[in-house]
């Protein structure tokens, strides 16, 4: 891949999902690298019209691209669990996308509902698995309907899996100013994954002399986040432990609108897609309301994962000077304004 | 059973367990009720000892009691998962406890981390299921030790076990005024298990029609505790779930401290259990530091439970004073003290 000509692929999805992700590109224009998009029409509206979530041969065109930009796919005409199976999961399950990366970082100038957080209390970062856990969509139902139905949901570990994310979390770690890793799971009650999990994390702390190591049960740690966000630096986690805490991370980090995400496969054998981690807020769609910057900044960690270093940091530095200036009382923008701003700070 | 007499075990357990009940105790006499009661010596050092977690014979005592009071088990000499599964989680598995209840009430005076929040916001109920789910301790593993290793963990959701608890949360969101239930799953992931949630709570809605219902995902809800906690009336959610929103909520009730629950069995068919909701916090424990108050309204939620309500007002509102009182930077009092103080104004 040429890193000055990125070739991605945009699927905006549905909702504001198609808002944020026009002042996304506009964004990403505005950096000065060459990119040469494909819009894939992917989301409610073509499951309506084809009863397609993601053909194979559309999976299969998506491996070309060096990125997917992605906004958000689901709406409520659509069965809870269609899109997010068969179109959202499946891409990042395809694509191998085994880190979910979601930074945690309250930006000066940024309201949080913590009354005393600062924002150098909360600035970590959540590897996510990715491609396992209770994400596998293993499971069953016997006798549905009846007062005798049983219905199971099944968690798969593997040491492959447990090990790669791991991995990945401790250079990200030694990366840091403050080396610190925290394994969050439920060992005492998830004994068989907690115990794999345990013995990864704690075999290749080994390698990783430089890096402090704590553990950190989900009940607690999502406590935490709300009393002392400060004990966490980088926390490597299981799929759904990491969903739950990275919804309260984008809580205490200034809300939903501004957390990004990135769906890595670290290896490079298929691209990686980054999203905001909001939904496609079918209340708000369509009226200008939705707030870009959650897509503004997960651009800002496409281009850092494509090398764009320098870009990335520029991207995320107007998105800071837009933040610090929103606490001087300037709001009511719409979603193409705020997208105008930035554009203009990144260009500027 | 004559509520005027009650037969009550005790298990301190582990830590500032031991501490903790001293104080629940002396608080539950100076209600006025004849209290009559057992101790019994599970936890880390019997398991130490004689190998024993919670041996047959003692359950089967265990029975014969109105009411069970537990401090805190779980101490770092022991593995992890031990005492959990074959103590804690046995008593409440065994004794039928499908219903965990979690008040998460912020109590006017008490300091939170959510800088906005205003006792009225927070007031809700977590009814937490408590005998199924992923806690069934279900699933295994293969080829452990090496590259090739396979964890699973698997959650067994029953229509018996899901429409109880569900049952059981209708008539709880019936008796308070705002009269609404919400629903927390993560339907759109775990698509068996969350459809079986799903369908029973929608056909039991029917026979509830002046109940407000309402959906929410774990990870937005998670969310939503911290940023609009007053969306929240009743919830009823998977053990799992349960788990990890209560954490949230002791966090924005003010603390680990004041958080309360019951392992309630509402068909009586073996009695209920009441336990603060934080653990043995070992490294606290023997110096007087521990805050009693989880463990006096866990008394007062036995006491409601036992069909003592005028004493069990009497109890919780005697913290509610105490609390108020402490704002005024009454701080540095010990265990006892604290537990005096209570008891002197539930006597007086
Ligand atoms: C939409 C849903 C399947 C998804 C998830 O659970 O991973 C979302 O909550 C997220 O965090 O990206
Ligand atoms: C100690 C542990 C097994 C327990 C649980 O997970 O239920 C605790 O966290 C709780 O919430 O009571």
């Amino acid at each position: 891949m040429d890193s000055r000509n990125i070739r991605l692929a945009v699927i905006p999805g549905d909702g504001i999902g198609i808002e944020v992700v026009t002042e996304g590109l506009k964004v990403l224009e505005a950096v000065g690298t060459k990119v040469e998009t494909t819009t894939y029409d992917l989301g409610a509206k073509r499951y309506h019209e084809t009863g397609e979530t993601l053909p194979d041969a559309v999976l299969d065109e998506l491996r070309g691209y060096d990125a997917i930009l992605l906004g958000a796919v689901g709406d409520p005409s659509v069965p809870p669990g269609i899109l997010e199976r068969d179109l959202l999961l499946k891409l990042r399950f395809q694509l191998d996308h085994y880190v979910n990366l979601r930074p945690v970082k309250l930006f000066p100038g940024v309201e949080t509902p913590l009354g005393k957080a600062r924002p150098e209390d909360v600035d970590m970062i959540v590897v996510r698995e990715g491609t396992e856990g209770p994400y596998a969509g293993a499971g069953g139902a016997m006798r549905r309907g009846t007062p005798y139905e049983i219905a199971t949901q099944e968690s798969f570990n593997t040491a492959y899996g447990v090990e790669r994310v791991v991995r990945y979390a401790f250079d990200k770690a030694l990366a840091r100013p403050r080396k610190k890793l925290t394994l969050v799971h439920k060992t005492n009650v998830l004994t068989y994954a907690g115990d794999l999990w345990a013995r990864t994390f704690d075999r290749v702390s080994l390698e990783y002399p430089d890096v402090q190591t704590d553990y950190c049960h989900v009940d607690a740690a999502s406590m935490f986040f709300v009393t002392q966000p400060e004990r966490f630096d980088v926390i490597v986690t299981d799929n759904l432990f990491g969903d739950i805490l990275t919804d309260i991370g984008a809580a205490i980090a200034g809300g939903i609108g501004l957390a990004a995400s990135g769906n890595v496969n670290p290896d490079r054998t298929a691209p990686s897609m980054f999203e905001p981690v909001h939904g496609s807020a079918p209340d708000i769609a369509g009226q200008g309301k939705a707030d870009p910057t959650a897509t503004i900044l997960s651009v800002a960690m496409l281009l850092d994962h494509l090398g764009l270093a320098e870009e990335s940091a520029r991207v995320e530095q107007a998105v800071a000077d837009d933040l610090v200036e929103r606490q001087t009382g300037w709001t009511g923008r719409t979603t193409h304004e705020i997208g105008d701003d930035i554009t203009a700070r990144v260009a500027g």
